[in-house]
């Protein structure tokens, strides 16, 4: 029996409708399982709509609640008429940060069924670990004479042994899990020297603790050439906040698009929840139209599933998905078809 | 008649391999051109050889000397006996930024003929002008602690006013000068909100002094997802130091491989000589082997005479190039016999 109890934050545009799909699909696994667990939700009202009816962002009283859920499942954010920046650093990165999301998730995953972009992708199956709470997106910058000829504006990268060792350590976990036991480095440690020399020092460290797991290094502009002429020879790929950011975009391209792209943001000390959330945005250019694939959702649905334990489910899940997308491809369907089919596969 | 007066950085590997090609055509090309100009180089013994021989990378005497020539060709630097940083930061990095090549040019043209990764990758035909001495690779980092545990390590990005307005305003005049007349600026500023505002504010400013220039903007990660689902979408993109790294790289690769991928480091205020190279480094797996494609390096030259206002001369290496290209393809030829075919064809 027990409870899985969710913290929900379906957001704006697409978010909704694709976090509607999503825990259609999750309560049809919880389900399967036989053994009575119920599906508890709280939804939590954050994002532009929020935003523009209160100036809120995350308050504190917010996060506190969301604090005592056992994961968050998130839709996407935001809207045009917010100002760039304030939902992403006051919502979505105040969220990974305050709960120390330090492994972000990114599977890479061509499924069957699926065309992508390349005319001859090999068999592409790697996930990214991208560090969470560290890199530029620390909010460590500023402006001065902001606005005249001499403005001179800073960004910041900070880089922790702390923090690089921890998510070092979990992405040499996962690769050893793996069949091909196979790390990839991605920095620019060429000419982000000291950064750059730490993140390679750490993997080198590190690697004497995983000794089967095969260490190798790709500057994150030769990634990028490895990621549309050669996908297949990554399995896990371990990177700083802001590579990982651009790597996983083009990852979710390669593989489709990313309308199927899936993230965790992962607190693996479980100090807080973690929170799982579709790569793609709010998309108001579609929103309302029940055009979004929710399945980017289901997949991320699919994680949560793993984080809390529940592996028959999440594997039972991500069958569905494969065998829908073997089976339908990519082809035109509603949001809530794509859900319902996606249930139904799962129940069975 | 006159002469064009180049200092020569061969460097390492397939560097010297490439810019021996690149010399005979652009000898052909002045040849062609029918007014008597002369050819005069001048070879800097530069890159690892020299680092290994004398621990030097660039002195003072070296910048001297380079600077009295119209343009710089350089092939690439670097072999694996060198610790990672010192050329790029000591020799590559420290030409850009004491000759002031704030313009980094980096076409993306997909040739006829050209099969690149992309199933279906349309007319490709852009051009990224990538700033060329500010953002993270000013060297603005530093490290606390090394080795500890408790080690921290910063790089910084700078970004100014004056900096992103020459780039900038560089980057108009080119989409303007083109038919399309469209300008991509990619940034993130929903992350690196300082510095990304400065270079929106900028963008929006300068576009006052072209109306005729449409500009739209694309996050980093959301660019390297056009580049392989559309990149016929793009015309001029704009764009910092670290991303223009990457998105030259990935462009290179959509539009066949950095085998084909041209660059110039210029001065558009002709304070100092411009630098023209192949994208690709020194590549030690195939040097000595006369594997190397050179066409990179030609291509190069195609920019710097242009650059130099020779525009009959760097048409017709470019149109030789492409007539090439659409002949042959890219099939296995030798580098000197890719050259010698192009020499001919520019002559001809
Ligand atoms: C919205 C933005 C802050 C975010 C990021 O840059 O991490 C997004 O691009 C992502 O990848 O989840
Ligand atoms: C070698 C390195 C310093 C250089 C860069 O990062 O600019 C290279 O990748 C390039 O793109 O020319």
């Amino acid at each position: 029996g027990g409870t899985v109890d969710l913290a929900v934050i379906a957001g704006d545009g697409i978010g909704t409708e694709v976090v509607e799909q999503g825990l259609l699909v999750l309560e049809a696994a919880l389900g399967a399982d036989g053994d009575g667990t119920r599906l508890t939700t709280t939804d939590f009202d954050l994002g532009a709509r929020r935003w523009h009816a209160t100036g809120e962002t995350l308050t504190d009283d917010d996060l506190a609640a969301i604090r005592t859920h056992d994961a968050i499942l998130l839709g996407a954010v935001g809207d045009p008429g917010v100002p760039s920046g304030v939902l992403e650093r006051g919502l979505l990165l105040r969220l990974r940060f305050e709960l120390d999301h330090y492994v972000n998730l990114r599977p890479g995953k061509l499924f069957p069924g699926v065309r992508g972009p390349l005319a001859d992708p090999g068999e592409v199956d790697f996930v990214v670990v991208r560090e969470g709470t560290e890199g530029p997106y620390v909010g460590n910058g500023g402006a001065i004479r902001i606005g005249t000829p001499h403005e001179v504006a800073n960004e910041v990268s900070v880089n922790t042994a702390f923090g690089v060792e921890r998510v070092v350590r979990d992405a040499f976990a996962r690769a050893a899990a793996r069949p091909r036991k196979k790390l990839t480095l991605v920095h620019k440690h060429n000419v982000l020297v000291h950064a750059g020399h730490l993140w390679r020092r750490t993997v080198e460290a590190v690697n004497a603790d995983f000794p089967d797991v095969t260490v190798d290094y790709a500057h994150v502009d030769a990634a990028t050439i490895y990621l549309v002429q050669d996908p297949s020879r990554f399995d896990v790929i371990v990177t700083d906040n802001l590579f990982g950011d651009i790597v996983t975009d083009l990852a979710a391209a390669v593989c489709g698009g990313i309308g199927l792209a899936a993230s965790g943001n992962i607190n693996p000390d479980r100090t807080a929840p973690s929170m799982f959330e579709p790569v793609h945005g709010s998309a108001p250019d579609i929103a309302g139209q029940g055009k979004a694939d929710p399945t980017a959702t289901v997949l991320s649905v699919a994680m949560l599933l793993e984080h809390l334990g529940r592996t028959a489910a999440a594997a039972r899940v991500e069958a569905a998905v494969a065998a829908d997308l073997a089976e339908r491809g990519t082809a035109a369907r509603s949001t809530s078809e794509v859900g319902k089919d996606l249930a139904a596969r799962v129940a069975g």
